[in-house]
């Protein structure tokens, strides 16, 4: 009996060494992920690169091309074990000349509008259109007024995200349904065009963009997002004038279809290199901004993983994969050419990094309960770097086609306050980066993908 | 029997309800201390006023008087209690001309330095001083340089903080201790000026001033902050030429003390009226900037807390209480003036505001462990609002002379990765403010106070 509680002993003591050796060479390795990331700042240099060559990179649009090529050369010279291009067929909507919008009245004087066409948006008539204007909360307000009081018109979507609400991305996705389905609703009532208060709570003079989809049933109708500060604007001027004139102009376009591409670069894993670690932010960004934030901060960051790893001499188990996706903002084609690429082969994990390069939080993790556990029973390594969130969640627009394959998917959580003051808009510059906060991002990442590879899900 | 289990159930699900019904209570209290600080905005608008009008408030100047005065009106507005000032004397040191640093050079070139005098600075002779300049990385070169390698020579501490480590405030605690005492350091083996690298992680063209300390035991030599990048700069011109001349000319000067005074404003307790629970930033700046995040946010902010008790129809028991120091950069006169006038008072808490403007993170605790669990038990309240730290640690130089009286003390604590980017340097300014994250810090110290208030210590 005592040879048994000693041999117990001996047993517990050998176990919690280990676990503590373990810990300890987990603690030290991704201290030294940190430290690089803070210090060898590649993930700032290359946005820099990028935001200041390849702004405006909607997908199908000639900056796109040449930013795809951009990131193919900074994959090569990463001297990687493998980089290639992954063809997909994308849209190219094109913005035409800047829009015009004026608002002509004799009470409320004349006044230039701050809008823009949303993303897929038909074109007003080449001289222009000029119409009455109704101004809606909601669609309940739009189905009081019917057709009869909207038909003709141009229907103003006026609803402010709501700033009491912390989560930003809920402020967000509270008002984004009537930029995306706001043409439908107001074309079914017979309106001749629609335009949204831009889908921010900050209080801006620029329209922030973003994709807006047509159905086959009604009309398609010109669709516009205005600047926060003049939908403030023109609600006032419709109260001192409900007849006001609205005249508008805008000249985008549907071209032919363009063959694009993700490009994706990978560290062959040294035990199980048919298993993968998929992590990805999209080359692709509105074509009114230079996508700093979104996302050419989740394409750099995740490409800066693999440079990493190299760096700090972590010899991956699994492949190690970076995507850098092409054509999120407009139907994800690069997403779906992946998902179907990728069917058959393990992936044991996938990573998205799209929601700007903030100081980060932790991972919103798309998975089993087990698995979730299993991450947050690493949070006392993490939590030093000010990681705290690690709950079940929503990962990403590029990976969630991953899911039906059985993929655990986690989507990187940076603080948010900023993110909606910048995105889709002219605001999301390279100045509005914190080399800090963004080089934070890529070092979480990385920690994560140590973990996961010496750990496994 | 029986009876006993049932009335033993009875009783716990009373206290689950009571508990459960408390819990929601405070949910939806802090809720509406949050809704209420996102929406009406009033620390931002005070913010943008303080540093329009006041900027360069050092304590003594006319502008940090002038400050006074606003601070005074800002409360006396808001229809507390009681609103009063608290006299300090302080002293009145004063920057004079901008500084001028040139290096003069035949092989290096001639190049203006971007430079200015520490606080507290001696000046150079009228006509300025001109040297050769030794670099050191710190007090051990000093010392194997000594006192031959050093006499009548400029010393140049080129340390630069540690942009490795993740905590901002560990890398400039790492190098501050230069800016402070480099001088007398230098003086002691007989250097004629001290010019010392900005204590920052950042790559910028302006310096970081700050307070810094002379001895008795050695001469009082001109101190000076050099910008990073001009750090950088003169390393590399003294590798080219390590006989080079530098000039220097600073008239900053100590003029007579000055009667200034800290702004105290409170709600009075409906229950415990003599028991405070008290909480203040500082409303001095440095001379060169306008002071947005050190430390006029934390001054709005906890002024703002006492406006959001009002707004949202919390009547505190105790006196909650906020005190606009005055002081905190030179020599923390208002900090002492107001612990000693707190002798025999109660204080069951204090909360210092003065790590910037950004997204609250929680709260460093200086308290007993007891207490510090007690805080913690308020956890899950806080958590939806992002609030993960309460751990024990450091508060704030304006509130900790009250520790020795035996109250609890509290240091908000916010993302620090910007910080240092801003601190003590013209690029401290209000457009560096972000209008949310500036808001959450007010709600956050407001729902400390509600808890504090509501549960005690």
């Amino acid at each position: 009996m005592k040879k048994l509680i000693l041999s117990s002993i001996f047993c517990l003591l050998c176990y919690t060494c280990i676990t503590v050796t373990a810990q300890n060479a987990d603690s030290l390795a991704i201290k030294r992920i940190f430290s690089d990331a803070l210090t060898d700042t590649n993930s700032y240099h290359n946005l820099r690169n990028l935001t200041g060559q390849y702004s405006e990179r909607l997908a199908g649009s000639a900056q796109s091309l040449k930013a795809v090529k951009w990131a193919e050369l900074v994959l090569k010279n990463m001297r990687l074990d493998t980089v290639w291009l992954q063809e997909c067929r994308v849209r190219h909507w094109d913005r035409g000349e800047k829009e015009t919008g004026k608002v002509i009245s004799v009470k409320a004087g004349n006044h230039n509008l701050s809008i823009c066409a949303l993303g897929g948006s038909v074109p007003t008539a080449a001289k222009g259109l000029s119409a009455k204007v109704v101004e809606v909360k909601d669609y309940d307000d739009l189905k009081k007024l019917g057709r009869e009081k909207v038909n003709g018109k141009i229907v103003f979507i006026n609803h402010p995200a709501d700033p009491a609400l912390y989560n930003t991305f809920a402020a967000y996705g509270g008002v984004a349904g009537y930029r995306v389905r706001g043409a439908v609703q107001a074309a079914y009532y017979g309106a001749v065009a629609m335009i949204d208060r831009s889908s921010t709570t900050s209080h801006d003079n620029f329209p922030h963009t973003g994709i807006q989809h047509y159905a086959d049933t009604v009309n398609k109708i010109p669709a516009l997002s205005v600047s926060t500060n003049d939908a403030d604007n023109l609600s006032r001027w419709l109260k001192t004038d409900p007849d006001l004139n609205l005249f508008l102009k805008t000249s985008c376009r549907e071209l032919p279809e363009v063959t694009s591409h993700n490009i994706i670069g990978e560290i062959r894993g040294t035990e199980h290199p048919e298993e993968i670690i998929a992590f990805g932010g999209h080359l692709d960004c509105w074509d009114i901004c230079q996508g700093a934030h979104d996302d050419g901060a989740g394409a750099v960051q995740t490409i800066d993983i693999l440079r990493i790893f190299k760096s700090v001499n972590l010899k991956p188990k699994h492949t190690i994969r970076v995507i850098v996706y092409m054509d999120e903002e407009m139907e994800q084609r690069g997403a779906k050419a992946y998902a179907e690429a990728a069917k058959g082969r393990k992936h044991i994990a996938a990573i998205e990094a799209d929601r700007g390069g903030f100081t980060p939080w932790g991972f919103s993790i798309d998975a089993s309960d087990e698995q979730i556990k299993k991450v947050q029973s690493w949070k006392n390594l993490l939590l030093p770097y000010g990681l705290f969130y690690f709950e079940k969640g929503g990962s990403g627009v590029d990976i969630r086609d991953l899911k039906s394959q059985g993929v655990p998917l986690f989507g990187l959580v940076p603080d948010s306050q900023r993110y909606f003051d910048y995105h889709h808009s002219v605001n999301d510059s390279f100045d509005k980066i914190n080399i800090r906060e963004l080089q934070l991002g890529t070092a979480t990442m990385a920690a994560l993908v140590y973990l996961i590879d010496t750990y496994g899900l």
